[in-house]
């Protein structure tokens, strides 16, 4: 199993920069403010984001002091976006702390969401990073129209592959994208390669976002079947292929089990059954294989280095996590 | 009484074209988005900040595309914050229309604020305008810090007169001062009078706020007290000084009814009416006046013209304003 402390072997010593000037970057005159940023930064993720943007940097010339500016960028959104999330899902807890909204109410977590988006712009806007914004706030638009087709389509279950398609590559592949576009543009690549580590980034988003997915069909740890994505009506690429497979009448079952029944447990996982062996989830994971492979094609056409090494190990690392 | 559609005269022709151009800023692929900010765009506010743009760029040289571009910039960025407003203060109404949030869920008005303020961005990024960017951003860092300092002041009851000039500044004034700043910068003003705009824009936006707070010490349509901030443990100006101003008996009588009775309506109207005996309405009415004044005099300094003219109106508008 890949380590993603050895993935970071390249890129150890920016990153450890990184998290210095990340943390200066969210600084406030308003105390309660400081307090609510110091708890988010005790809640260090996975650091994926800006792995993707120095690693993108790295492939494409030199880390400089631009790179620390989008990987900034890329992070404060991706925080702020999670904030918001935490209150449209009602969530309590997220990485085992308890969410924002719910140590200080929806209101200061909506607050707190968009001071750490302006934080970004600021932090751009003053050094003049153009390009790193325009990047950007094109995936902030997609995040935003990604989540209200998903909301949209959920209240018709009868999702077609390509939307779901569309809805996980504007509200996942597009922040992942952005994050190898402005490592790219931030050494200065020709446009050209910023649009294939553009197109990279998308193609790993996707496969990320399935891997999500299908992890909602499995069991959680005590054994019992997941399916809160069944339970929030979400149709996901196992079960919109499941239903495409199967008897009319079937499909009406199964409809109906979700449609009016997924608050109950034994009903999901009925659902969860009917895909599992209706090889719904072969089916995703063959796709999500898929579009890993384009993405390691993609990458072939720059040069064999330590920085290209570990933008396929970190692509591995994406489809073989176990959560 | 002024009546704004005199006010806007000189930009009557301009603010028509720059309704059309504000719809078209809203276009989205995704259908959900496109029928929800229908619904907003039937509720035409007054469009004051638009107005305070093209006038500040009028009286500093010509109302070009730049002008219209800061113009949208603001008015999406407003009417983001409004949307996120109605989340974080749970209100199901917003000028006689349902809310968002009431109408869609807070999920989705999360979101729409999002989708909202990234079109802003994208908007002014594609065209380049870093200087009406920054003016921006940094008021909604601002937006964002003084509501969350307000949240913490609430707590405790024993707020100063500073903070609240702090807070204001902050979550009302900056969004006026940075309208008035991209009208002139817009038109290619010199940075002195960038400068000096912004300045008049903050003394309105403070006036503004002050004859906001006095509202909630009126009679509502059926001649109740109104005392909403009261309700939320808001303390403004006029109870601040009032307090100020009182013996230590009373000022504990009275911070115990707004700490543990703001539920009460008559226990709210006991706090009206201490305001009112105590001098607080007529010590803010003159606050709000002196900003007013030290708007006007810095108006002073540019050319007398009809954009001159309206803006002096507009302010008049703001502090004679009956809701």
């Amino acid at each position: 199993m890949l380590k993603l402390k050895d993935i970071q072997t390249p890129i150890a010593t920016e990153l450890k920069q990184f998290e210095e000037r990340f943390k200066e970057s969210m600084r406030s005159s308003v105390p309660l403010l400081n307090r609510i940023t110091q708890y988010i930064l005790k809640q260090k993720g996975k650091q994926m984001r800006p792995m993707f943007v120095f690693l993108s940097a790295g492939l494409c010339g030199n880390i400089n002091d631009s790179t620390y500016r989008g990987a900034s960028l890329v992070e404060l959104l991706h925080t702020a976006s999670l904030v918001h999330d935490d209150v449209v899902d009602n969530a309590n807890e997220r990485r085992g702390f308890f969410s924002i909204n719910a140590l200080w109410k929806n209101k200061v977590a909506v607050l707190i969401g968009d001071f750490l988006l302006a934080k970004g712009l600021l932090l751009s806007v003053r050094d003049k990073e153009l390009q790193l914004l325009e990047i950007v706030s094109e995936a902030v638009e997609q995040m935003s129209e990604g989540e209200l087709l998903q909301i949209e389509k959920a209240r018709k279950l009868d999702i077609k592959e390509d939307i779901y398609f569309e809805i996980i590559r504007k509200k996942t592949a597009s922040l992942i994208a952005s994050c190898c576009a402005c490592g790219a543009s931030s050494a200065d690549a020709e446009n050209e390669q910023v649009a294939l580590l553009k197109e990279f980034g998308e193609k790993v988003g996707i496969a990320f976002q399935i891997k999500d997915d299908l992890f909602d069909f499995g069991m959680d740890d005590v054994g019992k079947p997941v399916g809160n994505d069944i339970k929030e009506k979400k149709m996901t690429l196992p079960l919109i292929y499941a239903l495409r497979n199967t008897n009319s009448s079937e499909k009406r079952r199964i409809i109906n089990l979700v449609k009016n029944h997924s608050e109950n447990k034994e009903k999901v996982a009925e659902v969860i059954d009917f895909v599992r062996s209706s090889g719904g989830l072969d089916y995703a994971t063959e796709k999500m294989l898929q579009y890993q492979q384009e993405a390691f094609d993609i990458l072939k056409s720059f040069p064999e280095n330590i920085y290209r090494e570990s933008l396929e190990q970190l692509v591995r690392f994406t489809t073989e996590r176990k959560k």
